[in-house]
């Protein structure tokens, strides 16, 4: 019989922590883990004490999702080398700021059969472009990452309230193992054979609760908020479509595509952040000064990241959505422009573009697209 | 040179008013379209005043769009023959409950080449299963009948705020001609060449409304609201496919589809009474009874006859938010078993259904979906 798969979380913020809760149950009742679930804690003091040992002790993250009970067999290690020793399953949850350093620290301490699953949200970019958390955390570390994305409020979730996810996994074994690792009866988890793709998803959908946002603050009403969330899942699906060819058109009603767009809409920080901005006067880098402790919101630079890539290949034109939310949120634009830069949307001037959504991408001579 | 093409629409509440509005702008625009525009209005008295009187001499629809002047080629009609003579297109935008008699008192007053477009949002129910409006009126009055669909509350179109529409249409060029006559900058048009899954999208959506509020209600939060919105999507797409199999899935992502839904659960009548129903305890007969003024309201009705059409399939399980908003609804179920009833989705049970969304549809002998 093959030795138990050894299970390690690293990070424990509120989401982190909350799949903590799941993943812990899951491992002690079922046969292929390892009983004991490990979870790498950045350790800080909380009232004079040091925050694993609060965990370990009360078996409660009182610091970054209070009043939720963890299962016993989770148990908290500070040291990030030892967190990981002999693990099969690396769960990353971290700030994605953080992840080349924790790559650097992990370097040489993980086992070379493990596999990694990514719950970061976020795009990278470098000198070639748009880069994924997966890829990062792939060359830094030699092993295949999935990820898993959806609209899953990490309280919500440790609240036990229901909701779906979405896990995107190119080996089928490895996906039924996933799936039987973070599922529970309020957390349904549909696996799918993409990576890319979901996790662009979830980097993507902070820019449309962006433009939300502006929408709301415009005091648009509802038909324009819907077609707006709408017109960002089509930009969505062409940009992915655009630097990912070829990607199943069906994760994109997944909760990684849809239902985290919905989800991050009516709830996000992004969305919140952009009512503020509106409200305000005051710019994003301003707000997160004074809101986030300087840390960057998601949705504006992700707006940038992607711009660059647009205006790389000459494309603004065909993404007007994406393309005014970064002229909005980092370059001065006035929010009122948005809706004038959507009356003339591709998706409204081209009638064949209905049937052939991807038809005018062909243009394109650097990537090749095939038709749905 | 043919003849200009005449217009009626029939109806005048507030969204056959809103529609008025625009489509008197582009028929006074555009050579192919007679001048006037006539808007049959059902006659009744204002302020000791006709309305149709009202409307004509004031240009404003002072009863159900106060506050929007009308442009002066619409000219109110309260004779329904004499306002479809020698009509070329008829615009058919009334309340659901309507449309039979209706098309009795036109039977004959319609030209033979005319073609229709209908705005109504609902579907009947007969010996024979689910009947939409269009055919409704196809076989009434032998004319050919496209739809228009979207998220388009009346208000807010005839306050020109931005939004987007999807007309189902199997002409092209009857698709071309309808685009010209009901784009507007504020208004954009799509055109796909489905009739029934563009109609059934209007249909379906006040189920999902009522899912929406009913989670609300519960007060789940917002990943339980993504997902069952999410699911409700799923289950719409897998009601078509089913009864109208081979449908494109991409007028799902229309304005018809996905931000019908969004639109619908932000701010409709169906998510607004069903939390009353919620709050109050009251059943949804006694609500319509004390709100309505005993009109039905089309969710809990939509839900009724989608549950009869998959019980004469044994389909219930596969269709578990359908099944349980109708229990709930008109059955007594109490609300907080939906989640329950979520909980076994045929979404998460089967892996497999994630790449081949239709592919146990197969083992329903009445109809062969094909795969998408």
């Amino acid at each position: 019989m093959a030795p138990p798969t050894k299970v390690t979380i690293i990070g424990s913020g509120n989401w982190g922590t909350a799949i903590a809760k799941i993943v812990g149950h899951n491992v002690r009742r079922r046969e292929r883990f390892d009983n004991e679930l490990r979870l790498f804690v950045y350790e800080e003091m909380v009232d004079g004490k040091k925050l694993s040992e609060i965990i370990n002790e009360t078996h409660e993250n009182v610091k970054y999702l209070p009043g939720v009970r963890l299962p016993d067999n989770v148990v908290a290690v500070p040291d990030i080398r030892a967190s990981v020793k002999d693990s099969d399953i690396l769960v990353f949850v971290i700030p994605h700021q953080f992840v080349k350093n924790i790559c650097g620290q992990l370097k040489g301490a993980v086992k070379s059969t493990a596999i990694g699953l990514s719950l970061i949200k976020g795009v990278d970019i470098n000198e070639t472009g748009l880069v994924l958390i997966s890829s990062i955390i792939e060359d830094a570390l030699a092993i295949p990452v999935s990820v898993l994305m959806g609209a899953n409020l990490a309280n919500e979730v440790a609240q036990e309230k229901f909701c779906e996810t979405t896990i995107g996994c190119k080996d089928k074994d490895v996906g039924v193992m996933l799936k039987e690792m973070c599922q529970a009866p309020y957390f349904r988890v549909a696996v799918v054979d993409e990576v890319e793709a979901v996790e662009l998803c979830g980097a993507l959908k902070n820019v449309i609760a962006v433009a939300a946002g502006i929408t709301d603050g415009l005091d648009q009403g509802d038909n324009t908020k819907a077609a707006v969330i709408r017109l960002g899942l089509m930009e969505m699906i062409k940009f992915i479509e655009l630097f990912y060819p070829g990607r199943d058109k069906w994760i994109f009603l997944q909760s990684c595509g849809i239902a985290d767009i919905i989800g991050g809409y009516c709830n996000g920080t992004n969305y919140k952040m952009t009512m503020q901005f509106m409200t305000s006067g005051k710019s994003f880098v301003q707000l997160e000064r004074e809101l986030m402790n300087g840390q960057k919101l998601q949705g504006p630079t992700t707006a940038a990241e992607v711009y660059e890539m647009l205006k790389n290949k000459g494309m603004e034109d065909q993404f007007p959505l994406f393309t005014a939310i970064h002229r909005i949120s980092s370059e001065g634009m006035p929010a009122k422009e948005l809706i004038k830069c959507l009356m003339h949307h591709p998706e409204h001037m081209d009638k064949e573009y209905h049937e052939h959504p991807f038809l005018h991408l062909r243009s394109v001579p650097a990537t090749s697209p095939t038709s749905p």
